[in-house]
């Protein structure tokens, strides 16, 4: 997915610097290499990218596709991969290929972390409830990945105002917040009025009926009054994660 | 709408008396007159009736139809009629058909009380914005013309929690709470999560994009965690009032 | 879901005393003890919740994370812990962390009742049809946990009249009817109809094609003419029972 | 619309007599004449359809397309022409270019009837409120020009048994029931238990917020489980007019 | 579902000839008997009923479920039982308890027919494609037993004129035509624009993506201009087969 | 919307041809010139572009934004601008603006016609009904001004066999069809049954009620089983005219 | 689903020629044979369908009746069957009936191929990602059976400017390009701007939550600004291939 | 809106002081200070918030409502206010009330800047097409009042890749880029692709047909494989404004 950040952000450097002209940027990009596997094409160039962290999104791919996009990005020299929603064999087949891998089940995540940027920033992740976890723990190893602290708390629900009293002081001191949560979301709206920082929402497909399928709680925080809530795709975990970290390294200083 | 609603608890109480038979009540429900007016069927029974409130609602109906309505249920003895979503020539057309009528402007109301139930039990209304309150006095209008005490909090938002603090006295004297909110509707929740008695939402369609008319708000309810919530449709403070009036009522001893 | 109702109904009982103000309700929420489990943070005040009911939902939580919840919630001192939509690998985790609990297997519900309040109150509990059973025993077991009485009719139905006649004695001396239907829903409309209590519409996935999964029956119900009805989310006998119980319980005087 | 009908008629009963084979029968339609308006073609063959209903939807046609189009029916020897959801205007341009023509202003039709058939059958239509009335005068007027008699019940409701006891001596001697109804369209379930001949359903925009434009009460009555219940598109008074009229003139013997 | 058809005829008809008043008729119905099996209350009005189609949803209910109600309904003199919906577990079940039982596992159903009207008028049911057969055929069943006589093409597409001429013949002898027809549904239109008796459109839920789950279909039909169409819900085979026999009947001189 | 078009085929017929490698392409197309009006910016590269057909969709823009636009549109040298969805004061406000312009009220749409390609192919443009007219001339003006010959025949519509007929001739020699339905569309697929050419179909917001603003008519279109059919947006007769153009174009050995 | 196709334009090249009377080439099509399973009708006039390539979509059919129909057709004499959306099942029971078909399992298709139409034209094939495969090779092989020329990219996605610049040159010889897409879409957007010739789009079901099954890919390809783009149903790449294989031959001087 | 803003953020630095406990930030809070209007609670306490800016959605209120809220806010001290979708008589309203109001008719907005924050940090505000331009100026408005600066390219579109090239030097010096686009929305990606700063969408309600009032446009941004991509609301430009200053500001230095 994030393949070419690297290499833009060394080329968009250097247009702000003044050396490279915009339409010379353009063209240096028509010149990257890549690596053809016949069902992918897998970004390696090596040089630049160095440490930058890459993605795969496993559904829809066979376990063996996934080890073999793993394996070619591990190749090219990326410095982290992360295979997101991926399913007990996928997982099994990356930490085949790629003996160092790290798991989490729950987040149905499988990562290989080479080298890291250093943390830079804190993102505060909070779930409304125990079944919001996958999502939220999706949210928090990518935003790690790419260099950003992180606090998390779960099943902070809304009901029960004094569970939010416990996360205050950790909004106070974070430079970026996420929240999972399904249903009515009430607590991206509730969290959206307390923190200062921005907040990322992440509606997720937890519930039946009425939440139908997490629409109910994309629409709701879309619609909240709460200032400084954007939204990413219902359970995009990983969306969530790599503009927080964003977010949270700008703010600590990182660019 | 409601205008059986008299026989019926008559008729209701008997059997619970033992002095009707089931069958019975079902055979004098068939049997109670009313007044054809070729576009409309009025009940106008007049004796069992009394002090009933009737209602109608004027969407879709001629301002001249409306007020032959209220002129037949009138004539039949209502103890008062309401008329709801009555734009401004059909509020003047009852109100010049029944001279005592009166009107809210907001609430897209007109109405005639000639004899009301005396107030037993408090619906405490809130509305989580100006705008939601049209919708919010049609519901107060509504349980006050069925007997219910009234208490109204407009534009309590989430966002600034010490305009919650200001309605807490009234929650906890409350028998029944109305709360009026489009959006992501996070007032029903949060109010849901105080209050211990029973509270009835009323999405409304205030709002823009993703709001979607009322939906999100709709669906927000419905989902909500709170405990003790229910809804009505959306927009439809009327209902909204009836339900709470019977509730508070029946708590307040009136039944 | 409702682990703060002890202690709000025993802060906001101060508040109406003049006991407490409104401030210092907010304060004391915050101080209010809890047991992080990592994935849950679960309330235990034991003293001021003695006797309350909890619950637990438990779709999306695997069925150790579910027995952990509900041990601790007992630990904590919890009066009756209802599990909803739990598998039967669920029901079986909690019957072995709990030996007391009961389970109903239509319902999908298990149950641990320590110490249950005294019933108050009357819940008429009515399907359209057998298939709404799931959802209808759902709310009865929710309302006999809270402490209110119950009476079921199953498959009413709207085609044959005479099964009405059966339930209207029923009817009659209801202070709550909660009326379970997909489809059309019209069981909803016509009992709304009939009662003279509120009434509270559950709206079940019941159904093929253009039931639509529950939001046809969901619809009609909110369209309803029929006076007194407010309604739950899809196939929530949870939340049906949660407030019918209220309602009946103030309306027989528990409050 | 169906202006092909009279020599599909002619043409299937010769088929059914075996005088025309079915291939010549395909044949036969290809040189059947029409007139070319530009913006129409307009059918004109005036021998085979003496005394068959045109029909033209004015909605998306200006009042002059409209006239053209009906004086080109008229002169081409219809029996008569039905035009719906006509404008006032375009009513008026109607009546300027065909003298003889009727019309009825709540049901938006404007019609001129030369020659009908003799009425055979009846039609029984039943409205569930006053502002469906528009929708059940389009069909009563279309049923009507097509040879079938017509009874009309208008605001029946479902909340008052009784209004429908008066309406159950029409229903015992229907050859076909039309009910119209939008919100929940419980009328159409209620009747279609109650009715033993076929019933059409028509569900209406009547209704604001969770109403959805006619769609709850489509879905509402698609799901009905009353036997014999078929429904056309909402607010088509036409289209339930048409089926209701081939349904009672077949029953009664004139097929 | 249609228990109460038998006696309900038989009350019209009195009401018809004047022999019973309407209001005695509803009392009439509220003393008729039916047996309690707890999860269903089964009608089992014997002389009555004798001869009456009795149908069974099997969906949503166990296997042992549907066999206990089938046993009351045989009990109770039912002429015939549908079971439609009806899985291989179910359809066993239902054998066993019924040893006469015939099933169709194409069409999900099994049945019991002790005793058929006698066949009267014609049914044509028509397929677009072959995947459409498991409705159709439930169609057919259905009609059969409420006792029509049919003709059934399968497959008839609208791609091949061709196929469609070959139906030609049938469809000039129809009574009533049935269409059963996913995606598109263009064969409705096609049929509607052929047939001169009433057709009856039954949306199926057969396709991929675009189709979804056969609202396009549903839709596509309710807009069709094609005169003289209407239509059940979404793969209700059973719906299209009920009114369908009705009306062929009817046309057929038998009512 | 297309104002690159003219570069782009210059381009790519280069790069087709060796003379320009694919990056240099990109290259050079960052160094188009274009004319910044605040609110727009506008291709203003003469000579590559002499002849390109520009366009400009006026709905959402003021008539003074368009003229603004047509104008720098025509002083960068285009062959022709067409404006779309343009009420009476923008066409009045283009035609003040551009005097050699033309308008065509019922299409909505004004355009400058300075130099147009020799005209090649033949695009043959089919409505089911007189309100689908605007669309479809939209789509024949859109491939005329882009070197299309066009045939048109209106109100086809599906239940006239004979109407079809009459245009059997032009499918035949059609190098591409477009057809433009509402309501079930289902012209498209009779004609993508006729038709040995590429099909698009345009699916109009024609109809009420279950039309849905033309999501029946796209979806129907989208699930036909007709070969040879791709669709454009709900009344996008200019994206129609656009493809159409070009397929006919080609396949008249323009290209 | 295309079996008349041959029938078809022999016919309508001979309309074309003036050999014969569009009236007679109706009747002509009502006298093809065709073959009946009971369950299908199949086309197999073998001499006017020599080479005409027929296709069944298994989806909804047993394997037996797909191997029947195949076993029909290729006795009839058709040049090439392909069988789309075929399980595994499905494609053992095919190549089981016809030893020489072959079969792509991740396309889910499995084909005969006798005698094919000579390659003429070029279809470019773009899929956005690896998971997009299925359906864009289902397109490849229908427009390969059809007498395409095919050229495949995959997995090129927006994000990589440079793997785009990659397929410039096959984009600069495409006389058609088909871009299956899921998500955003954004890759159709792209395309449809940078190639000159017809761009076919293929929504996909591809990604999860807002992606909503292809619906979210579908609506953005509609709403596209790119000039020249239509659109197929979600998955429909059999669609698409058929209407690219048409327009790419066309181009390319077949027709 | 966000009245509360000013007190919180100085609690919440109290809190992370350590100076204040979490327990007694939140009993302040329900201390503060607001003005009952009695259709709107305002907030006006003045010293906590000096500086701090108050937001007021016209949609919905009276312009006098609108007029009398800012005046109670500008009573209280507030640094600025901004009135969004206010039409013209609002506006108008609002300026008489404060006389140093500043309107913007395109962007529907009038706001009083009395004390602003110092500018920090940059947002890059772009816009698909002109039409977009009010969402867009709504949110730059919103930014500069919360104290960001601001960079605004309108019109940039996708087709033509060199307008983009003259966006890439502010990209590079971007903290936030803004993208505001209706329809496919593909200029976000695009953006997203490009930025290396977090990227807030705001899909418009620009297009017709198919853009589905932005819920398209809305999806597909929800669906980007963008990376730093998250959404707000359909035409919430002031959302967007929102959030983008807090980004820009934070990555700026200034917290």
């Amino acid at each position: 997915m994030a393949g070419l950040r690297g290499e833009l952000e060394a080329l968009l450097d250097a247009v702000k610097r003044g050396e490279v002209a915009p339409a010379e940027a353009l063209e240096r990009l028509a010149e990257l290499p890549y690596r053809d596997l016949g069902f992918a094409m897998v970004d390696v160039h090596r040089e630049l990218r160095q440490g930058a962290p890459e993605a795969v999104l496993a559904e829809g791919k066979t376990p063996a596709q996934v080890a073999a996009i793993v394996g070619a990005l591990l190749e090219g020299g990326a410095g982290s991969v992360l295979v997101t929603r991926a399913g007990e064999e996928t997982r099994a087949a990356v930490r085949a290929a790629a003996p160092g891998a790290r798991e989490d089940e729950r987040a149905r995540a499988v990562w290989v972390a080479r080298s890291l940027p250093e943390p830079v920033g804190l993102v505060v992740l909070l779930s409304a409830g125990t079944s919001d976890g996958p999502v939220l723990h999706e949210a928090r190893i990518r935003a790690e990945l790419l260099g950003a602290g992180s606090a998390v708390h779960e099943d902070v629900g809304v009901a029960g105002i004094h569970r939010l009293a416990a996360v205050l002081p950790d909004l106070a001191r974070a430079d970026c917040v996420v929240v999972a949560a399904g249903m009515d979301a009430a607590l991206a709206s509730v969290v959206g009025g307390l923190a200062a920082c921005p907040v990322i929402g992440v509606p997720t497909s937890v519930g039946y009926g009425s939440a139908d399928g997490g629409r109910t709680a994309l629409n709701a925080m879309l619609c909240s009054c709460a200032a400084g809530l954007a939204v990413v795709g219902i359970d995009d975990g990983f969306g969530a994660g790599t503009i927080a970290a964003r977010i949270a390294r700008a703010a600590g200083g990182a660019r």
